[in-house]
């Protein structure tokens, strides 16, 4: 399962961005909106904090989707905060193109994340399950990446050997 | 005046967002650029504190116009603040079509900004209404958009039975 | 039940506020670290932008504590963190003497939280419980919030009558 | 009117930092109580980005007072803001001594801020007067302060001589 | 060599935008990878902290580049950073035309940047050039800047009588 | 040279904070300011982005200095900036214990710095070094630090049986 083996194309794709700023919700407000957003299916939600008059502190709330969910998506962000208007535009994305093999590691089987865009590679785990790990046996999470880290290293140097 | 017997749709429209990064204007000259800026007209003026390169901190001023508006604005821009540059884009935007009405509250009638976008609705007092009485009682914003809210659903709550 | 029945005594007593600058720590690691602080019994966590030096984007990880869990909680941030060196001091506090009452709503009885320092009273919902209703129905958080909020303020009128 | 004819004594007083973190605030009611804090007297308001549990952005608001306005300020802060509880702490504060002096400028006669502590001596003009100027003439705020920098450094060069 | 001898013409051309959200870099890497990405031949580098899902704080990575750069940027940008994926517009630009004149200062020769845009001309010394005097002599950027400024203004003045 | 072997100790001192809001001083001075403060001798100094009154943009400077410096570094902090008044006080701190050992790595020896608070350990490579390799073999930040990691976590296992 070597990644020399594997046909590896970089992704040029495009992504759509909608953008509101928001200075008429609370944080609270805010922060269950970001969950639902997700929960629709956004591909990403983010926050930016931002400064607009009349002295008000704000938010400008970003929301990453795919082209076609935008009619849908827009419906949701005017549904799930105090926006009266958004904007959106279309973005060009480049992507690493990646797969998933699973190691052994000193916490058992892992799945890991191979991404590779020319001749870079990166080859990460997952939070979730890294934080699951760290969650149970009271470590840090750096304390479980370099682990894994280092598991990685080893299975990969072997296979390239 | 019930807000089904009226014709409300949604508005699909553009806006141009002007873009600059600012490393070597004091806060007090972009406090006062940006009033000039929304005095001159632009839709919105926005700050968002950004790091740049040299360890200095910078603020990127975003101005929203009208797409015909670009040239007087850039114009401006370049008068009022030290940029020796800007970046601009047209962006699609989607737009609650909306209408006023006023109603009795507590405080004696008081015009509420009517949104809807499809199948949301949402009904608001203005700031500057609600921030006028809030200083001249004494009372928080907060306890003022409370009464009038509770208005906005009494009134709004019997026009629809 | 009403408020005025009740003895309400302005609180005054310390907390203690750990800090620590993190430029070595990514977002993924202190998201984590943040919940573990929490769920170890810190009574707030929070994070600020900060700029280091080297054109270093950092976090300032803010942990309020009761004086008296200091050297647990330090134990705790070494662990948790990246941090080599941790500062703290003990603040005065005013807290708002608070307790809680259960009231009829358009969900069902709710519990609201009453808050009073002098001639201040503050009546709102737990946010867990109204994030629970509004997720269950496909509502924001806001709409969930003005419907409670009127329920409020029908409940303490009829009371204080 | 020279600075070298005058007693001037570095000022070392105290002040104390008022502090509390809100996330059900909106950015619009956090606006208004700045305002409303400083017009109660207090030295200064700001305002700082945080981030909070449940992925809550938020602000911390702080305000500098008197030790003395403690009390007061405190209960204003709770009656403008949604806060229930605020931390407080003495600071030890060293300021440039300063007096005023008045010059002739290009924009007519001028009061001029003079500030020093040991050997640093800083002269400036002051913001509600440049802003006023620049606003009536169309001009930045940078061009006017330019044009009077120039007048306060012939005047004290004079003066010196 | 006064400025109204000279063509002077607005620019207008068009710049490349690429951005991606990082939360699992730190800021020790970041400020590295700031760096890097300029002297690789970036137009120029920003962050922006954000706030991403599961309480993480980020940074948005923002790298302006000439349209040409993009693929050998984005291919630069996944070497030094940990992001797998980017994304990238173009954007209009509008840049003041530049100049520059060499003018006698109390620090000596000094080359002073000269940029118009239609009627607005701003006349500024070099950074690097001020930030070395200031090292040197020990005294703030700002006491440099107001010394230049003034000899500044008396040589255009003279030049334009 | 095992760490066990050597006597650890946590360190209980104390730091003096310094800080003041600035909102007429540019990002460019700023910038400069946090350098020459670092070469005066402050042991730390970092911006937080903040919002002041009459809608300006401001950065909270904080500088870090041992409480001896304290007089010496606000007359510094008077030269390099703008701000008129400052205010400080002094914090308890918690610092890891600390020694350096150089071990073998892919790069040649390299200095590793170990930290010990009770039972937590971190074994780091420094900065400067890792940045130095990283930006010679055109690496990023990251990829040296996984190598060093690994040469750590090998040396000490070792050590330790
Ligand atoms: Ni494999
Ligand atoms: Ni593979
Ligand atoms: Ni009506
Ligand atoms: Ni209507
Ligand atoms: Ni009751
Ligand atoms: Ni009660
Ligand atoms: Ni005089
Ligand atoms: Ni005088
Ligand atoms: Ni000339
Ligand atoms: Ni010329
Ligand atoms: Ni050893
Ligand atoms: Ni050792």
């Amino acid at each position: 399962n070597a990644v020399s083996s594997q046909t590896v194309r970089t992704t040029n794709d495009q992504v759509t961005l909608i953008e509101t700023n928001l200075d008429n919700q609370t944080g609270e407000g805010l922060g269950f909106a970001m969950q639902q957003l997700l929960a629709a299916g956004a591909l990403d939600v983010f926050l930016t904090p931002i400064q607009m008059k009349k002295n008000r502190p704000a938010q400008k709330l970003s929301v990453l989707v795919t082209p076609s969910q935008v009619d849908a998506m827009a419906q949701k962000l005017f549904q799930l905060t105090t926006a009266k208007g958004l904007r959106y535009q279309t973005l060009n994305r480049k992507i690493m193109q990646r797969h998933f093999e699973t190691i052994a590691t000193a916490y058992g089987p892992l799945k890991i994340k191979i991404a590779q865009y020319g001749a870079v590679i990166k080859r990460t785990p997952e939070y979730d399950d890294c934080a699951q790990i760290a969650s149970q046996r009271g470590l840090s999470l750096e304390a479980v990446y370099r682990t894994v880290q280092q598991a990685i290293q080893q299975h990969f140097e072997e296979e390239i050997k």
